[in-house]
């Protein structure tokens, strides 16, 4: 089908959102890399505070940068079939899970090895709760939209909710980043932070990257002429499927 | 209108989710006041530590409850006119605002008397910047909705604006307040913190509490079914003034 010249002006002015987010989510990234390797000593696997630095890296780039982009499939995937979209969208978060169990990992060995007690921060509550809803989230969302097992109609019973929670989660782990920014910079530069220390401020302008990135998704994901609309094909697939299992509302004609 | 049995459940779940909100939010609130007032050595206004102490409480007074439930008006208001509605949603803003202010200018002062670096810190950055867009979006709100200056096609234009910004800024307020409660926590038990403090478990669940607050708030503006109905009446007013200005597209028949 021919896209109308406003359709084709509504996703010229996507595409410069999405590389607006690339920008900040890639910037947010190489700053953590350039806090962690050039101020912090750089990464290690050790025991030692480099091993620590494994943790933001791994959260920022998983947590937050890949999780935004997966998130994304679903409104940079246009011509593509539904199928690929979601099976796109499964493999990113699935790479955005493993760097966030390694990073989950860095901290708990580095914690154990230094003998400081787990578990004791807002930041560490919030980052736990996050990570568990996450691999929630991943399993449930395996299951019930690429396993050929559950019926259309509990698929859109469970729909809704997975967007929910999905972005949901995606924000919480930026606020979880502010809270963790925030308690490395205090343990690490205390002394010098409120003297305006170049360390302190690149940190803050990584927290301010963070919210960008956050604000800039949100906002693709908030607009209606932007979803991604199902193909004739899909339409009729989707009919298909749901009269094969137990009948329910009409498929929507855009995703969610 | 007489509503549906379907429409009366709908409104009996959303009771119970708003009456969620304010359980968390009251007790948000209430716990602020308790980790400052008795953990923190009270409330003053002389420059001293109690003069700090009016900042976090205004902050979640204002910046959090009043702010959530001023969103919440659009939900609950069901069967009053949109116009008392708006008035009600600006009057906590206003509130909220003035909490806001007050807890701004007692952590300025606060920094003043005891030399403290004023700007430095994450939080601040992004506290700033949120205050700062509140105001704005207060004003542009006050100027588009309530004011009869600006003509329907405008109020249109402008209005997914306020909305996406209007939850934007509550979001990252209670971002900031993770930020915030961590660096509270680090600069008056730095060395207890990590050892479960009680006062540092305190801060924590209030942590979680606005979290979840902000959860709940945000599911209840996510489901299309609790957006408030405009009246039969409101439709034909909204026509009217559509025609009395410039003619725009149809008014939607739910309120965003």
């Amino acid at each position: 089908m021919e896209a109308t010249p406003l359709e084709r002006c509504h996703i010229g002015l996507l595409r410069w959102f999405v590389a607006a987010t690339q920008i900040l989510g890639l910037t947010a990234v190489i700053i953590t890399g350039v806090w962690l390797g050039h101020y912090q000593g750089g990464f290690a696997w050790d025991g030692s505070s480099q091993q620590f630095n494994v943790h933001p890296l791994c959260m920022v780039l998983g947590m937050v940068f890949l999780y935004g982009d997966a998130i994304l499939v679903f409104r940079t995937l246009r011509n593509e079939s539904k199928t690929t979209a979601k099976i796109l969208h499964a493999s990113i978060q699935l790479l955005a899970l493993v760097a966030v169990i390694v990073g989950t990992i860095a901290v708990f060995d580095f914690h154990t090895a230094q003998n400081i007690p787990q578990m004791y921060s807002l930041h560490s509550w919030c980052g736990l709760l996050t990570i568990i809803l996450f691999c929630l989230q991943w399993v449930m969302g395996l299951t019930f939209f690429l396993l050929p097992t559950l019926s259309y109609s509990l698929r859109a019973i469970y729909h809704p909710y997975h967007v929910y929670f999905g972005l949901g989660l995606f924000i919480l782990a930026i606020g979880t980043c502010l809270a963790g920014i925030t308690e490395k910079l205090l343990f690490s530069i205390g002394a010098t932070y409120s003297k305006y220390d170049p360390q302190g401020i690149l940190a803050n302008v990584l927290g301010l990257l963070l919210v960008s990135f956050g604000f800039v998704v949100g906002y693709i994901l908030s607009r209606d002429e932007w979803k991604r609309e199902a193909s004739p094909e899909e339409e009729a697939l989707s009919m298909h499927f749901k009269t094969l299992t137990e009948g329910g509302s009409p498929d929507s004609q855009r995703d969610q």
